[in-house]
C-alpha cells in the first residue's frame, strides 16, 4: 500500500504514476487463439470435444455438450433453499431495476411534414460466457443474462467451462432462474468461436457478454465484428472517499472486499483526516489475516493499494474523476455536492451502510462495469447491450418538396450526383 | 447484378452464398500501424509533422497543426451562400432529431427502503475523424459531431488530413456549425494516435469516431481500450422493396446512389413484380452512363447488385432480416406490415418517395449505421454515442437490514468472505 498527501509538492507526479499502473498488458495469445476459432470454425462439434478433453480433462460427444434439463433440475434440487432465497432475492431485485432502464420508441412528425422515428428491438440470440472452477460466479450469471431476458431476448445461450466434469450446482440454479435458454459445457476460446460462428449444436449468437480469461479475451477480440461483444474486463476496483467519522473496521472490510478478487485488484482511500487513514491501515493489517483469502487480498492491498489524504473532502472529486473507478463509495456526512462533482465513475455507492457488496449481489444495478478508466467513455452493463436503435423516415412528395433540395444542393456538392438525382427526379421540375 | 427467385429449388444456397459476400478482409496493415502509433505517443508532434509530410505531401512545424480561427473564417467566407444554407438546414434538423433522443436519468426507492439511481454524462472529449480528398464528406462532419455536441461533449477535436495542403472549405464550415472546438490538419493512424495518447498540441480524447481508410480502422481498434471507438465500418449496403406500381427510373437511382460510394457498395431490390424487375434492372444500365462516377457505380452494381423476386412481399421480411442492411426502403402501398415484422435494419425509409439519400443529408436521423449484417446486434450513431451511465445506490442501516443477509449468503457462497463481513459487520448482531 502506498500512502500519497495532496499538499506534497510530487502529489501530482506520484498521482500520474499511480493512474498508469492500471493499464497492463498480458500474455500474448493471439496466434494460439487465432487456430482455436479456426479449428472450430472448420471443425465444428468434433473440435469442442478435443479441447474439452484437453483442456477440462473431460471426454464427451457432442450429443454430450449441452446440459440436459434433468441435469439442471437435479442440480438445483441440491442447492440448499436458503442460497435459492437469496439467489431469488438478488434476481427479482435486479430484474426490477433493469425493467425501469427499458428506453421508449420514439416517433416525431415535424414542420416539414416528415415522420421521423426510433425503435429499439431486442438482439435475437446473445451469449454468455461464465468462467469456471472458483470464478463460476452465480451473481454473474444473474447480472449478464437477466438485463438479457428483460430486453426481450428470446435465444440466451451459456457456455461454462466444467473441469473434470463437475458442475457448479448455483451456477446451474443462477441460470434457470435467469432465464438462459441453453448451457453448454464448454469454455475458452472454443465457447467463444462457438457462440460466434455456430457449430451443429451450438446455435450463433449475435452478441457475447461475460468475463473470461486472456484466451477469452483475446477470443472475444478477433470474433467481433462477426458478432458484439462487450467491453474486455480489467482488475476489479473501488474508490472510497471517507470523512474520519466512519468506523475504520468498515472501510477497511470495503477495501479488503475489492483486495480479495484478484492480486491485480485495486482498493483505493481518500480521506480528509490522517488519524483516520492512520486507524485504517491498521484494520486492514490486523483484518487480513482472518480473511481465507489473505494471500490474494494482501498481495493486492500491498502492491496496488493506496490511501490518499486530501485537505478538504471536495478535493476528492477532481481525483475520483482521473482514476475514474469502476467502483465509488461515498462515505461522508452530506454526499450530495460530491455525488453531483463525480462524472467519471462505473457505480456509486452512497452513505456509511452501503458497502459496494450489495451492489455485487443484492442492490439491483448491473456489476459488471468499465474498469481501468474505461469509466470516461464506457457504462455498465444494462438492457441497453442487449437492444438496437433502428431509426426511420417516413416522407411523402410534399415533405420532400420541403427538404429535398437542400439533399440536392449538398449531394452536388460532395460530388455524389446518384444521390442527388435519387432526390431530384422525384421533385417537380423547377420553374421555367 | 445477379437475379435470384425464391421460388427457385436453388434459392436457399444462393441466398445463403449472398449474404457470405459480405464479409470481405482487407490489407494486413497492423505491424505498420503499430510503429505509427509507437512513434507519435514517444515522438508527439514530431511524429505527427514527419508522418504529414511523407504521407500528405504538406511540410507543417507543430504550430501549424491546428487550423487557425482565421483560416476557418476565411474558408466559410468562400462557400456560397445556397450551400451554407443546405449545411445549416441539415444541421438544424440533425440537431433537432437528436435532442429528442437525450434520455432521462432514473431514481427509483424501493419497498426494502433502498433509492437506485442511473445518471447519464456526457464524455469530456472526443475526436472526430474525416478522412481527406474526395472522401471528405460536409454531411459525415455534421453526423459525427452534432450527436457529441447534443449529448453536451465540450471538447469535440477534429482531425481530417489536408493533401498537398488543400482544406476543404465545405468540411471547416460544417465544423464550425456543428461546434468541433479544434480543427487539425493530421490524418491516418497518425492522428488515430494523437487523439488517443495526446500530443503537446493536441490534448487526448476519450472517444474517437469518424470513418476512414484501413490504416484509420486499424489503429482504432488498436488503441481500443485505451479509448473508446465506434464500429469499423463496411462498404455501404441498401436494400430496397420495392413492389410493381413504383417507378422504375427511381428505384434505379435509388440503387445507383448506393452503388456510386464504392465498388464494394451493394444495392438489393426485392420485388414481387418480375416486370418490374426487369424494367430496374434496364433502367439501371440505361442510367449508369450518364452519372460522373459510373466506373465506380457500374463496378458496385455488376460485381454486388441483386434483384431478387419473391413470391409475395412478406416473404420480403424474412431475407431483409437475414441481410441486416445498413439502409432499407420500403415501397409499398402499405408499408406497416412489413415495417412491424423487419427486426434486423441500421434505418429504414418508407415511402414511394423517401429515397434513402434524404437520409444521408437532411432527413435528421444518423447516416453512421451499422453495415455487413452489423445491425443484427448494433445501432447507428446517437447521442447515445457521447454519453455514459452511471448507476448508484443509496442505503442506510434499515435497507441494508433487509436485503444485506442475502448478500451475505451469496458472498459465503462464493467464497468470498470479506465481501461477507463488509456486510454483516454493518448489520445487528443475529439473535442469541
Amino acid at each position: 500500500m502506498r500512502r500519497y498527501d495532496a499538499a506534497d509538492p510530487d502529489f501530482e507526479g506520484a498521482f500520474t504514476a499511480l493512474l498508469a499502473t492500471r493499464h497492463g498488458g498480458g500474455e500474448r495469445v493471439d496466434a494460439k487463439v487465432a487456430d482455436i476459432i479456426d479449428a472450430v470454425r472448420h471443425q465444428g462439434d468434433t473440435a469442442l470435444c478435443d479441447y474439452t478433453a484437453r483442456f477440462d480433462r473431460l471426454t464427451l460427444d457432442a450429443d454430450r455438450l449441452r446440459v440436459t434439463e434433468a441435469e439442471i433440475a437435479q442440480a438445483c434440487g441440491s442447492v440448499e433453499p436458503a442460497l435459492l432465497a437469496a439467489l431469488d432475492l438478488a434476481a427479482t431485485r435486479i430484474e426490477a431495476f433493469h425493467r425501469l432502464q427499458l428506453p421508449s420508441d420514439l416517433r416525431h412528425q415535424d414542420a416539414a411534414g416528415l415522420t421521423l422515428g426510433l425503435r429499439w428491438t431486442p438482439l435475437d440470440r446473445v451469449g454468455i460466457y461464465v468462467p469456471g472452477g472458483k470464478a463460476a460466479y452465480p451473481s454473474s450469471v444473474l447480472m449478464n443474462a437477466i438485463p438479457a431476458r428483460v430486453a426481450g431476448v428470446t435465444g440466451i445461450a451459456m457456455c461454462v467451462p466444467t473441469p473434470d466434469g463437475i458442475l457448479n450446482p448455483l451456477v446451474l440454479a443462477a441460470a434457470r432462474r435467469a432465464g438462459v435458454s441453453e448451457i453448454y459445457r464448454v469454455g475458452g476460446a472454443q465457447a467463444i468461436a462457438a457462440l460466434a460462428y455456430g457449430t451443429a449444436t451450438i446455435a450463433p449468437v449475435d452478441r457475447i457478454v461475460g468475463p473470461g480469461n486472456a484466451y477469452v479475451a483475446e477470443a472475444k477480440r478477433q470474433v467481433f465484428g462477426h458478432v458484439g461483444i462487450d467491453s474486455v474486463a480489467g482488475p476489479s476496483e473501488v474508490v472510497i472517499v471517507a470523512d474520519g467519522a466512519n468506523t475504520p473496521d468498515h472501510v477497511a472490510l470495503d477495501l479488503l472486499a475489492q483486495a480479495e478478487h484478484d492480486e491485480m485488484a485495486q482498493s483505493i482511500l481518500i480521506t480528509d483526516s490522517t488519524a483516520f487513514a492512520d486507524a485504517v491501515a491498521a484494520a486492514v493489517q490486523r483484518l487480513l489475516p482472518s480473511l481465507p483469502r489473505a494471500a490474494i487480498a494482501g498481495a493486492s492491498w500491498r502492491d496496488f493499494g493506496a490511501i490518499i489524504l486530501v485537505g478538504a473532502l471536495p478535493e476528492a472529486a477532481g481525483l475520483v474523476n482521473r482514476l475514474a473507478p469502476e467502483h465509488l463509495q461515498l462515505m461522508v456526512d452530506d454526499p450530495a455536492p460530491l455525488f453531483r462533482s463525480i462524472r467519471h465513475a462505473g457505480a456509486i455507492f452512497v452513505g456509511r451502510d452501503c458497502p459496494e457488496a450489495i451492489g455485487d449481489y443484492v442492490g439491483g444495478p448491473n456489476h459488471v462495469l468499465p474498469t481501468s478508466g474505461a469509466a470516461r467513455y464506457a457504462s455498465g452493463l444494462s438492457v441497453h447491450d442487449f437492444l438496437k436503435r433502428t431509426t426511420w423516415i417516413k416522407a411523402g412528395a410534399a415533405a420532400l418538396r420541403v427538404v429535398g433540395p437542400a439533399a440536392v444542393t449538398l449531394a452536388t456538392a460532395e460530388g455524389l450526383h446518384a444521390h442527388a438525382r435519387s432526390v431530384s427526379v422525384r421533385l417537380p421540375p423547377p420553374e421555367a
